[in-house]
């Protein structure tokens, strides 16, 4: 079966060969669950998202989302996929089964979702929103938040918003001015407004669920002061029936590079001071409650990024076998026949490029989604602990590296295509734009940087990276027996001491208060991490394509030669970029704190 | 004074410290100006620019041509603009005195071409085109085609195209289509169809000069039988007025992501049957006519790339420093007061890669300027030679490096901006996309790659490269001596060295025939290349910095001193990646000839 979303091939052998997905049945929870009903997810997944998602995403990057009379006016596609989406159960796939959910594991709804991205990250967005709505409702909610507020969500009557950025304070959430004050009833009133605000007004639902970063009048300064409040758009009577209008504003709609099928919103609370909150949880514990959601949310946008590129890369990949142009260099005949453009070189190194990062990234995501299931599900609790801790590592990772090298690969597609992939008729240019917000949003990829080198290598004594860099080095131990590997696994090796090395420099600098510059040079860290991380991941699918290949029948064959051509290509072509990166982080290279903003 | 489209400090440190102008007037075409005529067109250049040409850059991307009833409709402003350009003489800008021009060297052309560049790309492309057209014929047309054909542009009154690439047949001129028929009064009737024809339709000037590439019946296979053809848009009587329609027909307006402001078209010739055109030189020239132009278009794409990259970079370098978002690492008091963006190490590092990519591409291009006036003018044979040498191995750099790190500065200024760098209310967008067309168009950068390495490092037995490298070692060697150069001067040094090594492997490789396995990497050898002559223009103006730092002034102080952490940054963050390259290059990696088509 050949899609544009996602070679299914490639999917299996990321589904059984690699991350068996049959581990996930173990734990008690999905134990209803079967290898069939998972696949059938998927299928059902892929054929909704080709039928209902795919067809509209040119139509509403055109016809964007836009004001009519002070209302959002979007496309009746959007809708059409939406209400097909619910109807099909999957608001409720991580749901429990008693609340009429389909208790599949989170790494399952990760795949699901891959094939909405990749036919639709706009009108995706609303769906994966609302679940993050409801998922911190789950964890965070009272019975009575959740009944009235999740419910709703997981049966598609009600979306949902987070509302964390403002206008004067992008990343920085320490400085939000979003004020609440505490009624006699127990409820808040808000005062405030928000920035960047993904489906913050639309008629799609019955109702929003936002969920919003607001600080009480007596609150401690920083981050420690930040509550968590449900405002709905609509205030929802005990009965469950919508009450009246609550008083969040619409003040603006954002223009945007991509991501133009999700209307994009300036808001304001309570303009007319009647805007009505209700606090989830305590006080001051909102920033908290809102990152226990980080992860998922992070590897959400790594996985968009993954697929904008997978789409991209098939696409290009297509094209590049189809059309034939100019020849070979040593052909000097011009009265043979043009060769495909994916006989050239240059165009190989391309696709090739493009291979390496999307089926890296998106190998590594997968193996981030198992480790939410593990952390919440293992009968052990070492190990919940060891998978949190390398799942609170590699989220960064996910969220940066992908969203960086992703939009490398669509670059590259446009290439692929020339003059064709820049025009609009072709939809590598529409990949390109809309995956360049995801190095911004959720924590811009400097902050990733921050967050890694900052926090999460140090964090547990280094324990997380001790246990990360420990996998490397079983992987290449295993790669290194295997016959044509052994060059890649001393590749790693090398590279994974090195990187220990350095993250040792570094970490002594940070201990020693030298702090800013320790971090100066973070987002190349964080670029020799996740270029380190990619290279295992190949190296592991190599180790399993070299195993497999000698009793693989012919289609398979190929499928394997590719994965050993693919690691062969990252170890060498890109692999390799690493070292200068690692030779500067342990040089603690001040130049960018030591140039002073007058003398640019 | 300050700009958005260049920094004038920068500007005049280009053309005063680091090549001075003063050398073109000892050119005796160029003896009637002066430094004070040269400062003159910049200003008015300037001038221009920011009132006609920058405040409809936006305009004309969100309201782009399109066919009304037909014809191409244009916003007004675009015409009012390049009426106002002809106006003052600057479609004469190249021209001689005697024909009405302004008899400027090639380099102060490109200088004023920058400023409009960074306005307003899609308007200046009518100019750039016309004028390409019009050096043509000013180097191969006859007396009556310059006279019919050429004057009318330098008076601002024609407009021209370039017709090379076929719908079937992009970067492959080997293959095109078109044919050309002789009548009996010695002209042609061609038929065929061209693609991606900038300017190809519209009504701004009183007639459109299509210059056209297409084959006699007769014609050799190949790029040895292309001819190349005057087809006006209007036939053009003897005494200058205009006569019938010529058979040229608007067949489509192509929709692209970028550079929307200039019309770009699919147009047939004679599907009537009367396409009139004239034969420029004789049958079977065509190719080695349109190339003698080409080192000047391709260092007019790398400079449109600058300038995209240079307006990105110093509207980021502006908003960083006057945005206030966040604090340092170790500034644990939520009170204090925020940093301006430009504070953060992080920001400070894509500030600078903006700054090296921009500042050393324009440096280069300047370079190449200076080349392309030397190889034209200076009095002795040798150096024109050695001028042309040298020109011809660096145009494809200029090219394809420009397009590739301008566009990503592009991409570092919209992170700058975070999420507003991602809305279209900010222009920084509209530069990425702008940019993007440049690695695409005038021969695709991989096509640059196998230019520079199949041909341009092996032409006279390697004579252009060996001229280039000691060039670099000159500036080493000079370097070394100055305090805190010494690192950089060594880094340079061991780069020439290794880079000459590949090349002579390379060479060898290709010389033994094996010609496909010799260029398989050729885009890594151009980024290798590339890289290497950024880090000497930055070499070479760290050299002037410290020099001229201990009696400079407090303002000009700051200057230096920018230039002397560019070079810094330059030579640890960016120099590094090259040796990497150098290795795989070395190693004659085959991969991407190794892995076929069906292991995709």
């Amino acid at each position: 079966m050949s899609s544009p979303l996602i070679d299914f091939r490639h999917l299996r052998f990321v589904t059984d060969e690699l991350w068996p997905l049959s581990t996930l049945l173990t734990y008690p929870r999905y134990a209803g669950h079967s290898h069939d009903t998972f696949a059938a997810i998927l299928e059902q997944s892929h054929k909704l998202a080709m039928e209902k998602f795919a067809p509209h995403n040119r139509l509403s990057d055109v016809d964007e989302p836009h004001l009519v009379d002070g209302r959002v006016h979007i496309i009746p596609e959007v809708k059409v996929a939406l209400d097909a989406y619910a109807e099909a159960g999957f608001m409720a796939l991580l749901g429990d089964e008693e609340e009429g959910g389909l208790q599949l594991p989170y790494t399952l709804a990760l795949l699901s979702d891959a094939m909405f991205l990749a036919a639709n990250v706009s009108t995706t967005g609303y769906t994966l929103l609302a679940r993050g709505v409801a998922n911190l409702l789950q964890a965070h909610g009272t019975d009575e938040q959740k009944r009235r507020y999740r419910q709703p969500i997981l049966e598609g009557r009600y979306f949902g918003t987070m509302c964390l950025s403002e206008p004067q304070a992008g990343s920085s959430l320490s400085d939000i001015g979003t004020r609440a004050y505490v009624q006699a009833d127990g409820s808040y009133r808000l005062v405030g407004q928000k920035m960047w605000i993904s489906g913050g007004d639309h008629e799609l639902s019955e109702n929003i669920v936002h969920l919003v970063l607001a600080k009480t009048p007596d609150a401690p300064p920083g981050v420690k002061g930040i509550s968590l409040f449900i405002v709905p758009r609509f205030l929802v009577n005990d009965d469950g029936t919508l009450g009246a209008r609550n008083d969040v504003q619409l003040a603006g709609v954002n223009h945007k590079l991509g991501q133009r099928g999700i209307v994009n919103t300036f808001l304001k609370f309570g303009e007319r001071e009647q805007c009505v909150g209700f606090l989830v949880g305590t006080e001051h514990q909102g920033l908290a409650q809102m990152f226990h959601m980080m992860n998922e949310a992070r590897i959400g946008v790594g996985m968009g990024a993954i697929m904008q590129g997978m789409a991209g890369y098939r696409y290009a990949l297509q094209y590049a076998k189809e059309r034939r142009q100019g020849r070979h260099p040593e052909q000097k005949d011009p009265t043979s026949k043009p060769v495909a453009l994916i006989e050239h070189a240059d165009v190989k190194r391309m696709l090739l490029q493009q291979k390496c990062y999307v089926e890296g990234a998106f190998a590594l995501a997968i193996y981030g989604g198992t480790l939410i299931d593990r952390q919440a599900q293992h009968a052990d609790a070492a190990e919940r602990r060891l998978a949190a801790l390398k799942l609170d590592l590699l989220t960064p990772v996910i969220k940066a590296w992908s969203g960086e090298w992703c939009t490398k690969a669509n670059d590259l597609a446009i290439q692929v295509l020339g003059g064709y992939g820049y025009t609009r008729e072709y939809p590598v240019e529409q990949f390109w734009r809309d995956n360049r917000l995801n190095p911004i949003h959720e924590g811009a990829n400097g902050i990733q940087g921050i967050d890694l080198l900052g926090r999460k290598v140090l964090m547990d004594g280094g324990a997380a990276l001790e246990a990360i860099l420990a996998d490397l080095l079983a992987t290449a131990a295993e790669a290194k027996t295997q016959a044509g590997l052994a060059e890649y696994a001393q590749a790693l090796m090398r590279t994974v001491q090195r990187l220990g090395e350095t993250t040792k420099i570094l970490a002594a600098c940070l201990k020693e208060g030298r702090v800013r510059l320790g971090l100066a040079n973070a987002s190349h860290y964080l670029t020799a991490m996740g270029h380190t991380l990619i290279a295992w991941v190949w190296l592991k699918q190599a180790v399993i394509a070299a195993k497999a290949l000698p009793q693989a029948t012919d289609a398979d064959r190929d499928f394997y030669e590719g994965k050993l051509f693919a690691c062969r290509f990252f170890f060498r072509h890109e692999l390799p970029s690493v070292e200068p990166l690692l030779t500067l982080l342990q040089a603690l290279d001040d130049t960018t704190l030591a140039m002073r903003s007058e003398h640019f």
